[in-house]
């Protein structure tokens, strides 16, 4: 985990022509000398950001290298599972790519991060009837033996259901409504665990998704010491219910569930790194970022490949302006199944003095505000920040907040936010096969940019 | 293949007690004494008729019977594919449910089926990037060698991209936009034949589908003598576009896929058949139909089942209006792959009197009208029965039309129509594991019964 050297302020450097197979030709224009700009010159300093701004907006609003940009990282590398060779070669082509737009900082600090590995899978129900059904292991979940294993099904929408009478030597099923993700989120996480207190074989988890095509969504689980490691996977909400009605009608239910999973000895993976100096501040740090790993099914579109190429293009935006204090952009490795990244950002670089720290994992939509931890002062200035935002209706903020990679520096004080989107559909693909390039809106994309620009930016300058 | 023997005309019972878990009481009261019944009653025979069609749509709109039946033949007994135990018990319940409704003719007439199971099917991409893409064999695909087969991928919009010289011992994928089913459909059938006629080793398609969620949809395809029999399967729409996107881009792309279906020998079924004597010209029988098979995935809610709940509450609520014309519903065996059961009806009963003949087959959505195809003289009359559902805006009349249980009659010059519906979304869930009992709804299920009932009356009255 090596510390940052060789700080240097690059020049905006229109990139277009540079990069691989962007398609369009950049804004090359001065941001100073944007209409916005012109009109609001003057001595407050206030009016002065605004009008800045505006002009940051204006700027990645007609930028159109960034979806192009967006498809390149997933089409030509996929999935970015953490411990694959996907995603390495994701941060190698990011980090060539930054280099290119000027972003001379940009650089990887090396990670061990877990490596699981999908196998074959298969589910099928052999009573009432032969049925297969669509799953997905969730990530960390051990292996079935070999043959795969059988048995009895019993359907629960609650934990307070599961007893050790009913579930003992059973498939659990667990199939809450979907209210929210954050309501449900706990089946996933602990389903396993509370399953296996009560004896059962396996579980199975009714996808965390207000609407589905039978797409089962995976995500990360949790073992406990003491408690057996029993097989947990994902399967569409359609069969979740359909198990659910059938347990009502009081049919005998049964099923075969195959796992081949394997979880592999840790291996080498680097969080990107990259920053521009402050002109007057540069020990503050203004930080923001994203995350470069991915689930292994889709592409990782929304989650959260875009928000990493909408940052950069955010970084690349500012770089010009000469922020006040230093703006630096993490993409940080292993959020999806470990945090591995963000505890080792916080490692090596948890005494800089992160003024505020921002993380875009919501999807890509139209960016609404933000939300918020941390103290009064900080809530104010966050606020007046967020105003700068008027011009794209994102200036609502919200508490609590922050992002998963933020944690161990909002442990430490520093106060945290996360980027809030209009995210209706965000759970409809995330961690599915349905969360592909074609579902970013180039439009939103290029919104997004525009906020995190003007967010990181404003803050460099009033915090 | 045995005639019909026995005919008798059954009374109209309400059996909403005796129906398995039917949850709510039928209405029992006498049609012809509903309220629209009585402010029209008089000497003109057709005002006379539209007021007993106004009490047919009253009465079935208000059958809450349906939709619990069409959760439970969804939920006890899964898919149906041609050959499976799931299929044969289906029509044994159905048949006790016939009966236990007071439609005494139901029966089962023995057809023989192709039977085509799907096993194991795996699809990795391997280059540019590590990448497991959701597929569904086509139904009647060969399968690979054990081990599956390896090739690099060569993706095509139209037929006539195809040559020997871009498509030899590849992986071909058509990737047509999807614009229709019917424009699109082609490369489902053909595709393999098209495929290997060029060297091809295996093909795959992008699913024929208008909004995806990494879903693939199955179907039937086709091979010709003389030409190899390779493996032919679906997958999504995105990953068909994303292949597409990686080709134009330059990328090398290797796939490797594993399929193992087997074709086992062809197996008993039935189709259903069932019918309320006519009261005048009891030889001359108005037909209408649908299917009970459905592919393996999913539950086939929408294709066909509910259709065939919608019928079958239909002609029971017409059974004690005592039509003119015998009324006969059949629901066909082999519908998806094969249409075993329609020859089959064809070879038996071709030679009866079929005035008209309808199959509902288009999902189960608002009913909207009729596609027809018959000479001047039974459109006209098609047309007069329409304006009978005028209270459900369902008059419309196209052209062409039918079904495909129908086609071995419209072969045989009777007149053939086929229920149209607002199915904007049928292709979403069509041939899919989205196709669940979930997705139906409700009211629109009654809809379709009610439509279908004042054809079928209608049509016995008047032709």
């Amino acid at each position: 985990m090596k510390r940052l050297l060789g700080w240097a302020t690059g020049l905006w450097l229109c990139a277009s022509g540079m990069a691989l197979g962007s398609p369009t030709k950049a804004p090359t224009q001065d941001l100073t000398k944007l209409p916005g700009t012109q009109k609001a010159l003057g001595d407050d300093p206030l009016a002065t950001l605004r009008t800045t701004a505006d002009g940051l907006i204006s700027s990645l609003l007609s930028d159109d290298r960034m979806y192009p940009r967006l498809v390149q990282l997933c089409d030509r590398f996929g999935p970015r599972l953490s411990g694959s060779a996907n995603l390495e070669r994701a941060i190698d082509w990011i980090l060539a790519e930054l280099v290119r737009d000027g972003l001379s900082t940009a650089h990887g600090e090396p990670v061990m991060v877990p490596r699981w590995v999908r196998g074959k899978e298969e589910l099928r129900l052999t009573s009432p009837s032969e049925q297969r059904l669509e799953l997905l292991g969730l990530g960390g979940s051990v292996a079935t033996p070999p043959d795969g294993l059988s048995g009895p099904v019993v359907v629960v929408q609650r934990f307070e259901e599961l007893t050790v009478e009913n579930a003992r030597d059973k498939i659990v099923v667990f199939a809450p409504p979907f209210v929210s993700y954050e309501a449900s989120v706990p089946f996933r996480r602990v389903g396993a665990i509370r399953a296996a207190e009560v004896g059962a074989r396996a579980a199975l988890l009714r996808s965390l998704t207000p609407q589905s095509l039978g797409t089962p969504h995976t995500g990360v689980m949790l073992y406990k010491d003491g408690v057996p490691k029993i097989p947990f996977a994902a399967i569409a909400p359609e069969a979740a219910d359909q198990l659910l009605r059938q347990q009502r009608d009081g049919q005998r239910i049964e099923a075969k569930l195959s796992l081949h999973s394997q979880t592999l000895p840790p291996s080498p993976s680097r969080n990107i790194i990259v920053e521009v100096k402050g002109r007057e501040r540069p020990d503050e740090v203004v930080l923001f970022g994203c995350h470069i790993d991915s689930w292994d099914v889709g592409q990782g579109a929304h989650d959260d490949a875009g928000n990493c190429v909408a940052a950069w293009s955010a970084l690349r935006a500012v770089q010009s302006l000469r922020p006040r204090r230093t703006i630096r952009l993490v993409m940080w490795t292993n959020e999806e199944n470990g945090s591995a990244g963000a505890k080792a950002y916080a490692a090596a670089h948890g005494n800089d003095k992160h003024v505020i720290a921002l993380e875009a994992d919501s999807g890509v939509f139209r960016p609404t505000g933000f939300l918020f931890s941390g103290d009064d002062a900080a809530l104010a200035k966050v606020h007046k920040v967020a105003q700068l935002l008027a011009p794209l209706q994102a200036s609502m903020v919200g508490m609590p907040g922050g992002g998963a990679d933020l944690r161990p520096l909002a442990d430490r004080g520093v106060p945290v936010v996360g980027l809030q989107v209009a995210g209706e559909r965000y759970f409809v693909y995330h961690h599915s096969a349905a969360d592909t390039v074609d579902k970013v809106d180039p439009v939103e994309l290029k919104q997004v940019a525009a906020a995190l620009a003007v967010f990181v930016y404003g803050a460099s300058e009033l915090w």
